[in-house]
């Protein structure tokens, strides 16, 4: 296992670089991503960046995304990518050839001649801003900006339990070097589109409770999805909805699918979503869980609101 | 105007201590408050807590409340209170006998015989960690949680540009104290009533834009509120709504009175809420404004998106 020393005494030895994000990038690859790539390139190295997938709208705005270059790269590092399958059309080409991988998901496969892994960095961004600055590299807001997106994005902007001591010292450092905070936050977590929201509103309308309202169930269904011309990855974040009503302590999202339902279930302290889920054959954390069910949403619904109440210690779940 | 230094001063030369917070009260009043009363009996003083209004629910299941104590104070401190006035019942009784002023409110009205000012504090909060570190006071979780509660407030959870490197340094010393930080966020940032979620889908659903999409107008009926038994206390923070929506610009929200209409105005970096307001003989921030105005709400509709289509430079505004 490497060390952040380590990590960047065998980036400082290298001259043409290439930097892996993982497919379906976030704010957390692609920060880290870019922020390493215009770290290196101050330091008069050749670096580039590449992501299977295209660069999110929002991140787009927010990111000073380096201009692409062509040549033979001499070293290859993969950031945030805890798996070389999560480099998705990338993985045949350089799946095989990562030369160091910087990290910070617990469950990293360790696919990359060297990793450097830090599961208690709340992001990978967290851990390379302290590699920027061991690796001498001045923190330019630009840079400082693209780690601060990485940060907010993984902590649901500090939010999350994740956020330690060492996450919010890092930040601040970063806010000395001139990041505009507020304008990111307010793109990366107050900017919803119109069909979200309609999608968001309908879902909510579908909200059924049970357990004396301390579980609730939301659906979304396939048609509505359909009507406003979104797909699953326009509803990102959406299962956290109902857990956040007053009283709830199982949060429920139902998602129809052409023949099953997935399901998602998010908890507070007074119930195991993981333990939850389990009884379905899925699992997860303690706060939050998911499965994939056969059977309408009705079926689906009667079968878990069943377990729910069980588990809460009800007889009867209306 | 006094320094922390003459603050931690004057509260440890004294044994019988009352503790102002201002009516209404939210996160940091009565965080900073409670953290102090919780310090001084620490340090063996009595101390005490009031205020014009009670602990909302959600704050009153986060901070640990000091129970009350009948005595006759020797000294009255007032925390996060901009204006006597701001008392509210207490404005009679105390208004012209508090001894010290702990506030970061540019505001302030400097009514009390000693004032510590920090307008570059992002929360009373803050400075009043550093307070009780300069008095010696040991941080223990339940103080703590009291100040983080009072920063997470006012900086939106860290999200606003009153955020400094300051603010998020002292974040990272309470965090070390023993907060759990994740769920005093979930109740404070992610929790609603069933009735708050079906007045923001009915308000969201009246959205109409103009511009191109650069302004949107939400409109909030007196009959909507009265339907689901809430009050203008309930909706709190749904005018910022509108401006959430990509794409736009200028975020308004009427909400209908008896005889009026109030308006709320929001805007991104793109226009300035404050002279659109002004043209109303209201007024506000740059990013965030209001406005009182008669008549029905079609009539202000209209006034209101003809000054701003004025403003954004579109001569005609569907």
């Amino acid at each position: 296992m490497a060390t952040k020393s380590d990590a960047a005494g065998l980036l400082l030895a290298q001259d043409y670089i290439t930097i892996l994000c993982h497919r379906s990038p976030d704010g957390d690859t692609l920060g880290s991503g870019y922020a390493l790539c215009h770290g290196l390139r101050s330091l008069g190295k050749q670096a580039r960046l590449i992501c299977a997938d295209p660069v999110p709208t929002n991140l787009g705005e927010i990111l000073s995304v380096c201009e692409e270059q062509d040549w033979q790269e001499q070293f290859v590092v993969a950031v945030d990518v805890a798996d070389s399958k999560l480099l998705g059309e990338l993985a045949e080409q350089y799946g095989e050839r990562v030369d160091l991988v910087v990290d910070h998901h617990f469950s990293n496969r360790e696919y990359g001649k060297e990793l450097w892994l830090d599961p208690d960095a709340a992001a990978t961004a967290e851990m390379m801003t302290a590699l920027l600055l061991e690796m001498g590299v001045t923190l330019t807001p630009e840079i400082a900006t693209c780690l601060y997106t990485g940060i907010a994005t993984d902590t649901g902007c500090f939010r999350y339990a994740n956020t330690t001591a060492n996450t919010l010292r890092t930040v601040a450092t970063l806010v000395e070097c001139g990041v505009d905070a507020a304008e990111i936050n307010r793109r990366l977590f107050e900017s919803k589109t119109r069909e979200r929201v309609a999608v968001e509103c309908a879902a909510l309308g579908t909200l059924e409770y049970y357990c004396d309202g301390r579980c609730a169930v939301m659906t979304i269904r396939s048609s509505l999805l359909a009507e406003h011309g979104l797909g699953d990855d326009d509803i990102e974040g959406m299962s956290g909805l109902p857990r956040q009503i007053v009283g709830v302590w199982v949060g429920v999202t139902i998602r129809e699918q052409p023949d099953h339902c997935r399901v998602s279930v998010r908890t507070t302290k007074e119930a195991d979503a993981s333990a939850i889920c389990a009884g379905f054959g899925g699992g997860g954390h303690l706060r939050a869980g998911g499965c994939s069910m056969r059977g309408t949403v009705d079926e689906v619904k009667a079968r878990l609101v069943a377990e729910i109440a069980d588990q809460l210690g009800y007889k009867e779940y209306k």
